[in-house]
């Protein structure tokens, strides 16, 4: 019953992906992102699993997180064996669990109407072969925003990133950063990387540091406040960035730091880019003041593995994402090409388009 | 034969100092900075462990070690008893541990210089009037960089900060940059700091934090790649940070790190100020372009508290400080008064008051 899934998971193989996530008879075999750069692998057999996964960072980027999503629908119907009456319940679990994950709830609630009314048998079939649809899709925008990006990459550059956004926050070809190393590598170029270590959480050196030597692309670790130096010293030919949303005008909300880097790369006049995709517009901002920036909890800055980098009774604060303003950036890297100022009616038009 | 010494340091307990390091009874008892902050004392009997414990960091911070430096030669002559013959071995050993600490070679010269020739009882006698005038006088620069910092700080003031220029880096009232904090709020303002953690060493979230606390001012933490957004919500009023030296021109060369605040603060339209002493300026640099910049081992940014944050194989970069340009300035705080652009002049004339 699962022979079409199961092909293509085995297709996946000859494109040298690193996958977040896969379908293995009956299951979903999930790379643990907490533990990177161990990797430690879990399994899940039903959608209340994939759903406790995604709220626990297990799994993490909007990519990967969608991917997450179609497998939660995919094993309740095989749980169900295709009857489908909790669909619409196990769906509203899955995008309950980040509410600000639009490529997941979009997949989710696309594919459940899909199924609906179909017979046990006709949704066995179809839940794989959508499935399927929507993970190649994934897959070609993924190589579509590399393709993109890569065109602006000479040979023998250094570029500098910041957090994770590659194969394990996507579908495993690179997600919408790494995806233009990888496809610059590709087309012959000798390119190194500079990964910024991303406090509090360390995603650059954990995961895009392991992501980049799994691709084979060298790499060197700086800690974040570092940046400004490097680029001072003319270590680096341009930043490329993954991004959280973009408004309208092009405003970027991304991790925490970016900001940073952009303001640099302008003081320095090196190019500065983001690499996104149309999930991540959101044409209901017009600019970044509109985006609203979450505090998390401080202590997630005042640990580090258990252990109080400072002093007892002192609070920390944790501003998850930075603005860049529109004017810092050289160009927006999407799918649908690259875009330069002013980006209003460029990313309108993407954004109408999902 | 050490009354004066003595009688000196029972008066410093009044003035409410956090020493690096004093003088009790023929040893020097020092503060482990490394250890910070958690407080642990180690007691130095002879010039050589004084020397050691320079080299090692475990005192740390221009005005600090300078203080080391007199300890050093004092220390040496109680041990000698007045007899001079080891004095120029020592004061070279001293000045060895730290070859671009400038203050502490200035210092110390001038101190083995001053007792040249003298015969045991009058050395014995004249080194510890020197210690005390030096002492006293670089007391003083404390002082006075506070008074003149905070005539810029207003009543419910927010001020960031980044690395360590306090207290313990200093005689103890608070260095070239916490000493304005302290003397704001003995002013009876009301203000608080945001201290950006500094990574790889942390110095921030341990020391500043640290010292902060003592002083009972309130202070919360960021990683330094928060500072951008924390800037942007309008949640800091200045920015305040030390200097490790500055040329003619006003470029600094400070903790890497403070040329992304001074970027933030231009783009955000708030001061930005250098609190640093005369002994800071280095008269022979006209610009920033001629400071070097001093690539540490990497290996500092690859591992805490002993643990790899990254992947096996994969090399971390790390330049020790980065040069904030003059444009970025807003005014330049020390001793002498605060300077605003352009700097040459007023910085040539208080280099060559040394």
């Amino acid at each position: 019953m699962d022979a079409i899934i199961k092909s293509y998971i085995e297709k996946l193989q000859d494109y040298n992906l690193i996958m977040p996530a896969w379908y293995d008879d009956r299951k979903i075999v999930m790379l643990n992102q907490l533990k990177l750069p161990k990797e430690e692998y879990i399994e899940l057999r039903t959608a209340e699993e994939i759903a406790q996964a995604i709220k626990d960072m297990v799994i993490r980027g909007s990519g990967a997180i969608a991917l997450a999503g179609i497998y939660g629908v995919l094993i309740e119907v095989f749980n169900s064996k295709g009857k489908l009456d909790r669909l619409e319940a196990i769906g509203n679990l899955l995008i309950s669990t980040r509410p600000t994950a639009v490529n997941m709830h979009k997949t989710v609630s696309n594919l459940i109407t899909s199924l609906k009314g179909l017979k046990p048998d006709e949704a066995l079939v179809e839940v794989q072969k959508l499935s399927v649809d929507i993970m190649e899709k994934q897959l070609e925008v993924e190589r579509q925003i590399g393709k993109n990006g890569a065109k602006l990459i000479s040979d023998g550059e250094t570029i500098m990133t910041i957090c994770h956004a590659g194969g394990v926050a996507g579908f495993g070809f690179g997600g919408r950063t790494l995806s233009i190393f990888r496809t610059a590598v590709e087309q012959g170029k000798d390119i190194s990387v500079i990964s910024c270590e991303t406090r509090p959480y360390f995603q650059g050196a954990r995961i895009t540091a392991w992501e980049l030597k799994k691709f084979g692309i060298p790499v060197k670790l700086i800690s974040d406040n570092m940046a400004g130096a490097i680029i001072q010293k003319n270590l680096v030919n341009r930043i490329i960035t993954g991004s959280d949303r973009i408004a309208l005008n092009g405003d970027t909300a991304n991790k925490i730091g970016t900001y940073l880097l952009a303001l640099a790369a302008h003081d320095n006049n090196i190019p500065f880019h983001i690499s996104t995709s149309k999930y991540n517009v959101e044409p209901r901002n017009r600019t970044g003041k509109e985006i609203e920036i979450e505090f998390r909890n401080g202590s997630e800055v005042l640990y580090i593995d258990g252990k109080n980098i400072s002093v007892e009774g002192v609070e920390a604060l944790y501003p998850g994402f930075d603005i860049t303003p529109n004017r810092y950036i050289t160009s927006i890297i999407t799918e649908a090409g690259v875009f330069t100022p002013p980006y209003e009616k460029k990313l309108f038009e993407i954004s109408r388009d999902i």
